[in-house]
């Protein structure tokens, strides 16, 4: 598969290059490590430092987000493989303002070893670190074993969540807290239709058939639940959200925001017709939606195919998830 | 190629009423035409109506920016094709706040036709409207034949600099006075990698080899002005900024708005080493980077490919650039 890149083995560097040469007013590369990105604002005494990250290639996640409001740092790994712990350790002590850190990731066998070796290193340099996996897809493991799942698209609401729990001074506890109830209350379905190839192969990360699609498959080509014939828009958003509501069930007069999120390759005119029939889907259930994403926010490279995120809400949530940020790839007022 | 939608012959509709669904913060369809998109902002009086539209297929364009400081209505044509009159006119009234609107929109024959026709049926009901063609796309024709040029991304900072001008309260004239000189110094070359396929066929729209690149493909397929090998991102970058250089001449302390538009598979990976080349470029030319953006903001559908927008800016233009937005697919402090 053809890609616009110099060198296989230089793109992730490139890209990080070329993000902090487009965004220089939001983001700035640590000297001490090419793999570190963090906000150009200064740390605020007293703020809780907020770290996402994880594998590159899937953008605009996870330094698209570095912002006011949102994410204080991001260490950049390798294309579909965790970064390794010194520029996760080199963006904590950039973040730290004294009130401790919080790491947000999928619950990745290499993320997590990477990062839980980076948070003894900070620990040994006095800095606090909590961790918060993220395992939104339903998909992955079953309700039984919900401490198994991956984490995909619903990250960004949790990040979202903890990084405004964060702007608002709540302490280190606090946002936490904010971040698991954020986790608890959401699940992700995805659909695959077409594959994605990585810079160093340039191969195919899966195969499927000119009519098959694949529910279920993971961000990085992890096999799903159920694969296929392509069904019509409305087939496939049902069979996304049973499962997600058959694992989160809803009542009439709960509250959810939703996110359509596009894996790289599917149109916004294929998003939209999926969010159409999530909007009718919810409405017959009495659900109310505060607030709804659809475009890209967490890709697998150039793969094609969606995902459905339902997070449900109370109070403290709605307000997390209208929390205004500023970050180079999402603004909200 | 496999899309996921219900029937070929209704992707636009329910797309609109996907899109109208997930943001009613934002947008409403009219209740007289279903292909009239406006925003929810009562109209303002005294303010000019800015109206751009088009196709569909080029999503987030043109829908996407409908809101505060942007535009105020979009007329929805089919995919790749021109909206009729009917839609247009319905959306002129709606926006007029009588001070007249503007219509803005690439330079094709489809579209030139059914928006003049539609500013004829609007001047009979009392509307004044003047139109701005874009043409921003160098491959499209030789800088000496300038006005049967295309256009294409840049599209995206013409309608951003009207927009900036309307919401100040500038009038009619001077709204177009802006727009013709944001337009006038714009320049955008593209290359394109792969097809997409409209729904109705599922055909591919062209076909390049495995190693094959085609430089100044339109939007629509339509034919560039080079087919040769892939070469290097920095290689590319150099071919589209060699011709836009040429065309539109930069020297030291110019200043300029930079877009690297994504057409629709293009991962933001590849789009960021495309800016890092662009960023390269510019700084060895003396050239200052006022505002970047890269993204996805006129698509192709799913094509491959991207393209470089330069946009010199002057004190007034830079002000348009940086006016704050707020559309639901993109927003600006």
């Amino acid at each position: 598969m053809k890609k616009l890149m110099n060198q296989p083995n230089s793109v992730v560097d490139e890209m990080i290059e070329g993000y902090e040469a487009a965004y220089p007013q939001y983001v700035k590369i640590l000297p001490q490590n090419k793999r570190s990105v963090v906000s150009v604002d200064t740390v605020r005494p007293g703020k809780v430092g907020v770290v996402i990250g994880g594998g590159s290639g899937h953008e605009p996640a996870f330094m698209g987000v570095i912002g006011k409001g949102f994410v204080d740092g991001v260490p950049v790994g390798n294309v579909f493989a965790s970064p390794p712990p010194d520029p996760i350790l080199e963006v904590t002590k950039a973040v730290d303002g004294g009130a401790g850190v919080i790491y947000m990731y999928g619950n990745y066998a290499g993320d997590c070893m990477n990062f839980d070796m980076a948070a003894e290193l900070a620990a040994m340099e006095g800095i606090r670190v909590e961790t918060v996996l993220v395992t939104d897809d339903v998909a992955s493991a079953p309700k039984s074993d919900i401490d198994r799942r991956r984490g995909i698209a619903g990250g960004f609401l949790v990040f979202k969540s903890a990084g405004a729990a964060a702007d608002k001074g709540y302490s280190l506890d606090e946002v936490v807290r904010v971040a698991r109830k954020a986790n608890d209350q959401t699940r992700t379905m995805g659909v695959a239709l077409s594959p994605c190839s990585v810079p160093q192969t340039g191969k195919p990360s899966f195969v499927l058939a000119d009519d098959e699609m694949e529910i279920g498959l993971g961000i990085h080509g992890e096999p799903g639940v159920e694969r296929g014939k392509l069904k019509t828009a409305d087939e496939v958003a049902d069979a996304l959200l049973d499962r997600i509501f058959d694992d989160m069930p809803l009542t009439p007069d709960d509250r959810v925001a939703v996110l359509v999120n596009g894996l790289g390759s599917t149109t916004y005119m294929e998003q939209f017709i999926m969010y159409r029939r999530v909007a009718a889907r919810l409405a017959n259930l009495g659900v109310k939606v505060h607030r709804s994403f659809v475009g890209e926010f967490v890709t697998s490279l150039e793969m094609g195919g969606c995902s459905i995120t339902i997070m449900k809400l109370d109070d403290e949530l709605a307000e997390m998830i209208d929390h205004p940020v500023d970050t180079p790839m999402y603004v909200q007022k």
